[in-house]
C-alpha cells in the first residue's frame, strides 16, 4: 500500500495516470492555501468535475475504507487538507461543514499567526489562542485531523497535548538532519508520536540536506535514525510535491493576499521559484526508488510497508469519523 | 411510517417532541427561502447544532435507509430541500455541493421567474430555460429532486417530461378540487405522476376549500378521488405546515429581497399573515386524523400507507442517490 500525506500538483489527466503507474493508493491534496470558504467550495467543484471526468482514476476519499476500494478496483483514493484556517474563516460552524464536503486535514497556521495558532516563521510563537482550543474540540469531534506542518513549536506541542485525538505534520523532516525553519525539533516531533501522531516525511528540497542534491541513501537513513528515535508506526511519506506547477503558485502559497511585498519563504530573491526534485524522486511513478531505499537501510518488511502506506491508513481510519 | 413531504417550521425542542409524538419518521424541511449559497450553509450549521443538542429526537437525513434507522431507533429522519433556486446562486457546480451538505430537494422557482424556470405567479410562463435544462440534467446526475410546487403549468410539464428522473409537487392540491393559484390543474398533476412522480397534499389554509374550515371529511375525500384519478402510489403528504413562525417569516417568504413593495401572495392586505390551521391539523401530533380520516373514505389499507409515508419512502429510495 502507498500513501503519500501532501502534493500540490497542477492536476492533470497525466498526473493522475502517473499516480496509477506509481501504485499510489491515496493521497491527500491540499485544496486551500489562503482561500476563503467561497474559494474553497469552488475548489471542492473543481475536484468534483474531475472525479466526473476520471471515474476510471480517481475517486473521493472519505474514509479509510474508500482506500480499500481504490486497491480493488485500481484507481487512487483523494483525500483534501487546507494548509491555513481561511477556509472556516471565522466562523467554527464551518468545520463540520467543510468536514461533510470532504476536509479531513486543517493545518492552524500556514507560517504565520492565525486565529488559532502561531505560525513558524513569526518572532513570538504565543501557542494556542481562545479560538484555537475551541476549533480543536470542534476538529476533534467531527473528525478533521489537526495538521501542525507550517506552525510553531509551542504552538504544535500545545495542539498535540490539548487535542483529545493524534494530530499530524503531514509533511516535514527532523530539524537536527537538516535544520530548515520548515523541519522540525525533536520535542515537536516527540510531542505529536507520542500522543498517537504522526510525521510524514517531505521530498521538497527545501526540507532536504543538500536541498536538490539530497541523495537517496541520505533521505533514507534520517528516515530510518527517526524509526529508531520515535517508532517506526507513526511514520509516513508527504512528499509536499508541487509537481507541474508554474513558480506563480510558489509565491501565492507564500504571500496569499497577507503582503503587498514578497515574501521568500524558503527560497530567496536569488531563487524565488520552486526548486528543483532530486533525481530519485521526480514525481508519482518514483515512489518505488522510495521503497527500495527503505528496505536498503535495514528497516523490516513490516516497518517499509507500515511508513510506505499502512501507518497512514491506520490513522485514517482512526481519525477521519465523529468521537466516539 | 409517517413521512411529512414539506414543513417550515419555528423549530425548537417542543416541535422535535411533537414529531415523536405524532409518529413521524421522516420530515422534508425547507431549509431555505430566498437565501443565497453562504446564507443557506449557515442555514445548514444551525441544523447541524440541532442535530447536536438533540441526537435522541432527531437525526439528519440523506438516504431513505435513515428512515429505517430512525424508525428502529424511535427519532425523526429530517431531509432538506429548498424553495428556490437561490442557494445554488448562478453556480452549476453548487448542485453537488448543496447534495453533499444535504439538500434532497430544489424547487426551480418560487412564484416568480427565477434562472431556471417560470413561477405560478408571473403573467407568462415560457417554459424551462436554458440554464434550467443543464440545471435539471445535473440534479439528475447528482439525486437531488426537482420540485415544481410553486412553479408555473407549461415549465411544471416541461420539466416532468425532460427530466430523465421522476419530479415532485411536494405540497399543493388540484385545482379542480380548490381553485388556488397554487394547486395544480389536472394536466400538470397528470405529467408529474404519470412520468413516476409524486404530488404531495397539502394542509395550508390557502390551498383548502373553505381555507381554515375545511372539513377533515372534504380534505380526505379529495384525496381519495385523486387516488382514482391519479394512482395512490404517486400520492403523499406535505403539510406545509408553518408551526410557531410569525407573521414576518410568511411576508419573508413572499417578499425575499426582490421588492420594495409588499407582495402578498395568497394572502391580502386585510389578512396578511399566517392563516389559521385547520382544527384537525395544529401541529405534528395530529397525522393520525388524517390518517383515519382517509381509512374513513374508503381507501384500502395499503393505499393508506402508502400515502400516509410509504409512498415517499420509496421515492426517496429511489430519487435520493447518483444516477444508475
Amino acid at each position: 500500500m502507498r500513501i503519500d500525506c501532501l502534493q500540490y500538483a497542477n492536476w492533470s489527466e497525466k498526473i493522475f495516470r502517473q499516480l496509477r503507474e506509481g501504485q499510489v493508493d491515496a493521497i491527500h491534496v491540499t485544496i486551500a492555501y489562503h482561500e476563503g470558504f467561497r474559494e474553497t467550495v469552488l475548489n471542492f467543484e473543481r475536484w468534483n468535475r474531475w472525479f466526473e471526468q476520471y471515474p476510471d482514476l480517481i475517486i473521493k476519499g472519505l474514509r479509510a475504507d474508500d482506500i480499500d476500494l481504490a486497491r480493488q478496483t485500481g484507481r487512487t483514493a483523494v483525500f483534501f487538507g487546507f494548509q491555513n484556517p481561511s477556509p472556516m474563516e471565522d466562523d467554527i460552524g464551518l468545520i463540520e461543514i467543510l468536514h461533510t464536503l470532504g476536509a479531513r486535514f486543517m493545518q492552524l497556521t500556514y507560517n504565520n499567526q492565525s486565529l488559532l495558532a502561531t505560525g513558524c516563521y513569526e518572532d513570538y510563537d504565543s501557542g494556542l489562542t481562545r479560538m484555537g482550543r475551541q476549533v480543536i474540540r470542534e476538529m476533534n469531534r467531527v473528525g478533521l485531523v489537526v495538521d501542525m506542518s507550517h506552525s510553531g513549536d509551542r504552538s504544535t506541542i500545545e495542539a498535540a497535548e490539548f487535542s483529545d485525538r493524534p494530530i499530524a505534520i503531514t509533511h516535514a523532516n527532523p530539524h537536527d538532519w537538516h535544520p530548515a525553519l520548515r523541519n522540525k525539533r525533536a520535542p515537536v516531533i516527540r510531542a505529536v508520536t507520542e500522543n498517537g501522531g504522526m510525521l510524514g516525511f517531505s521530498v521538497y528540497p527545501h526540507h532536504l540536506k543538500n536541498k536538490s542534491d539530497c541523495a537517496l541513501t541520505e533521505f533514507c537513513d534520517m528516515i530510518a535514525r527517526a524509526a529508531e528515535t520515535y517508532g517506526a508506526r507513526h511514520l509516513g511519506i508527504g512528499t509536499d510535491l508541487c509537481q507541474d506547477q508554474p513558480d506563480s503558485v510558489v509565491e501565492w502559497m507564500r504571500v496569499g493576499r497577507w503582503t503587498k511585498e514578497i515574501d521568500y519563504g524558503e527560497g530567496s530573491s536569488a531563487a524565488p521559484g520552486f526548486p528543483p526534485m532530486p533525481p530519485w524522486f521526480q514525481d508519482n511513478r518514483d515512489f518505488g526508488n522510495i521503497e527500495a531505499g527503505l528496505r536498503a537501510t535495514g528497516l523490516s518488511d513490516d516497518e517499509v510497508a507500515g511508513i510506505m502506506g499502512e501507518n497512514w491508513y491506520r490513522f485514517f481510519a482512526e481519525n477521519f469519523g465523529p468521537e466516539e
